[in-house]
């Protein structure tokens, strides 16, 4: 299975406060078309931690309907408990997801030792139907992965690669260099796109591509025909959007982004409030900004 | 209603994997007889992050079973959406719950701004058939209330307090300053269970509550008389294990200690796993210290 | 000597930029008359991390000249390096000072170990002329110091007690708990006056002293009396101009504070600045309020 | 003046606990022959927190001994005043220094606003004989830069650039976009080296060039050429030394690993005390395990 593309964390359209199965569909179609190499559903930016399991369900059946059999539908399958965890990972495979990602269980932080990650993943990955991805979000889940220990969890034949959702250069390449040439770290974060694919990252999972998916896949081809000016230019093209729709405004703002984009974002689920006014000048503003200079 | 007692957040009980319900009466029936004013079920130290939604049915309905109905049985209730939240409070009302404790919501940390908070409590307590206590727990949510936020929330006559599980006794004191004396502010750790009540808060939902019921309440009840020798020397003989099964060694540690004092404890749920031998050597030699000076 | 008043961590006047010292005196008298144990020289707030040393002993030999000789002048000498302490210290001594206040040395974070600040207060304590005082702030240094740590420095013949600038009221009856009584716990905030006094604290030194000391001398005795209810209003009382002149609006706005009730206050050095006008005019009415309820 | 090039921050040697110009001597002459740009004194490694404003001088004077005229000597001059700062700043310019490297002010923390930062490197800068290069540390110093505000103070005439110490990507990327070519961005720790200068930076002030030199020449040299796989390999062979001279051990690790690569390193001024037998071996093994990859 190959990481090596971009990918974006798809939001969860709703339609009268409900999973829109025919939203999901248009915009998957429409970021093949852009090249991308799938797309990730019930991440973070998928609201997942806002549904529930029916839910997550058709959003996963919905996604892979409009996804070719030759690109990857990654499914956020993470919750607290293992057992949780490995039931959503089962039933991600069952409705067409190819991999899994896993976000590191979080709510006992103070027990969040690596001897747990390193417990957990395991014997998620022994369960999983497909292979998993860890995905390691420090800022937002408070907790943080070891390079050892991710290490240690990227000898198992059944965990495939990480997604990294930090800014920090040094843990990327830490991770990148703990592990060998089949473990794929996937930049997690628009911001450092071009860095960790220096740094030896195979590829992105980027909310900014959701909104601008041919500037961040012509980043990737740019880094790997060695064409390093070019590349830098395209991340500081994508990265004042990349911040809007991420640290700056959220989910709320990469919904408002979609639809100035074309797409179908919609309302964010309560009690997330879609995007003040002041919000959606800045981002169509920044979106003129950078179409202009293309 | 009146939250002017000890409360346990009371750990749920395990047997091969699944709830036990007996086992939840038999700790539930010997907190009574200590004089504690109701149970707390499926807060933080009930796992219920790593239950489903009819296993928390289950654990409120065992709880009912055995609390008296001049007793209070308040369930947590918290969900990252509003709907689910709402959902899980009718739920518990329907099951018996007398009130609903409901954390912040916290996963989208940059967005928990007072205006989330606001809409959301606000349209939880609408919605709920039993009065409900906001849940402030930063440490563990990586979010905070402010005072201002408690105290508009506090004139919704469907939000009868707050717990408040910071040791911050400023925190603690401008959350009673900023409201009336309907509001009823929970000391939410044993660690500052003195000074919250001299402070003006009316009771505690405790993890040492649930280990060593009778000290907690014999703390109360000096700090009432205002024996305040009495009820400061109360409080240095919980601390310790007070720290033990929270900061120290957290829901394991709680479960070890039941276990070593004669209640149901029990091995937590995956991916946490049991107190090591060496915590439960601590928590018994502290266990025998307090007994001893008794 | 006896720590079991209240102290105010005064401000420097500079006046033309310099340091005024007949303004030092004009307020240290007005302090003393208010009943205050002494004063405290060269602490945070009296901004002595922009003093060279030449001017932090003319500011300790003015605080002198207008301190009976039976209340207490406290000196802050701490330094990053060892040396450059203890030479503080002594140049402190032979200025006045009866005790000096050592906060917790912070530049090099990874670095402060407990062991680190077993050797560093050792090494001051074995070389100061007068006895000495921990100051433990975290939020402002960064560093933490263990009830451990604490006890053990406790032992030494020429540590006498703490500065505990935190409002964690867990951890300040953990330092009382660990030290025997002959070790002075002071608190170091206003917003926890009142709580930290039942814990166990003897004194306070406190940024709202200088400006209302009356209502701090009359909390410390209310409490020494067994007053709790006249403690825990005057501890309402002084909070909200206790947290404006801290956390709020700084040593800028401590020294607005001065003026406004008739103190010499001044602006601070550069870089600080002054309280904003809207600073001014809060302060301003929450002066005018207190007065009003005396 | 250019920046383009690889800097050690130097440790002070002490001999008989007093500095010792001699041995920066030693270690300058060394640098110098293996390349580098040049070198700063007094920077955080120089345990500049330690030194009076005597041995600070004494320290440039024996630094700017060994420095051809062709080469940069940068001196770290940043204090808590302003006025502070000014003079260091002067006295540095008259003993030597080609540039000064001015922290970020940090002990008021909450009074650390754009504004105060702003007034506080433009007094500096108008006063100062040589450019500013402004040096942003939060890991260390707990307070931060917007790249808004660098990109104001980057219109100074006398402001020519800054050392960025963190290792988020995103931000270094926000502080060169938000820059002119004519304002230098240079990495501040080698864990980002090859990062930082595919982002736009020019050149780095790194702990581990002090060890090696040599290897960290090669890498900005492979970076200029294009040979972006060289780079990053030397990037990962750098990383480890490191990582122990900085987050791992600090001032002790970095004296530790100078002596035994043939530098003067010695003892670090207490509190700081050396470097542990086990931290030397593990520097000691990584040394050789470096040396035998060339």
């Amino acid at each position: 299975m190959h990481f090596g593309s971009v990918f974006p964390p798809m939001p969860t359209p709703f339609t009268n406060g409900e999973v829109d199965p025919s939203a999901i569909r248009f915009n998957v179609e429409r970021w093949m078309r852009a090249g991308l190499g799938g797309v990730v559903a019930l991440g973070t930016n998928g609201e997942s931690a806002l549904l529930d399991e029916d839910e997550s369900d058709r959003v996963i059946a919905a996604a892979r309907d409009a996804i070719p059999s030759d690109r990857l539908l990654i499914a956020g399958t993470g919750r607290e408990s293992t057992r949780a965890t490995i039931a959503a990972a089962k039933r991600a495979a069952a409705h067409g997801a190819d991999a899994v990602l896993v976000r590191t269980p979080s709510f006992f932080k103070s027990l969040c030792t690596p001897a747990l990650f390193t417990r957990y993943y395991t014997a998620v990955a022994d369960a999983s139907p497909v292979p998993v991805l860890l995905y390691h979000f420090p800022a937002a889940m408070g907790v943080t992965l070891l390079p050892e220990t991710v290490a240690q969890l990227g000898e198992h034949p059944n965990i495939a690669g990480m997604k990294e959702s930090s800014t920090d250069a040094a843990q990327l390449a830490a991770f990148v260099d703990a592990t060998g040439p089949t473990f794929s770290v996937i930049v997690g974060t628009g911001a450092v796109l071009y860095a960790g694919l220096c740094l030896g990252a195979v590829g992105g999972i980027l909310a900014v591509a959701a909104v601008m998916p041919e500037l961040c896949v012509r980043l990737l081809a740019a880094v790997s025909a060695g064409q390093h000016e070019e590349a830098r230019q395209l991340q500081k093209r994508i990265a004042p959007i990349g911040r809007m729709v991420t640290s700056g405004y959220g989910v709320p703002g990469l919904k408002a982004a979609l639809d100035l984009a074309g797409f179908k974002g919609g309302e964010p689920r309560a009690p997330l409030a879609s995007a003040t006014r002041e919000a959606q000048d800045q981002i169509r503003a920044e979106l003129a900004r950078v179409a202009e200079v293309v």
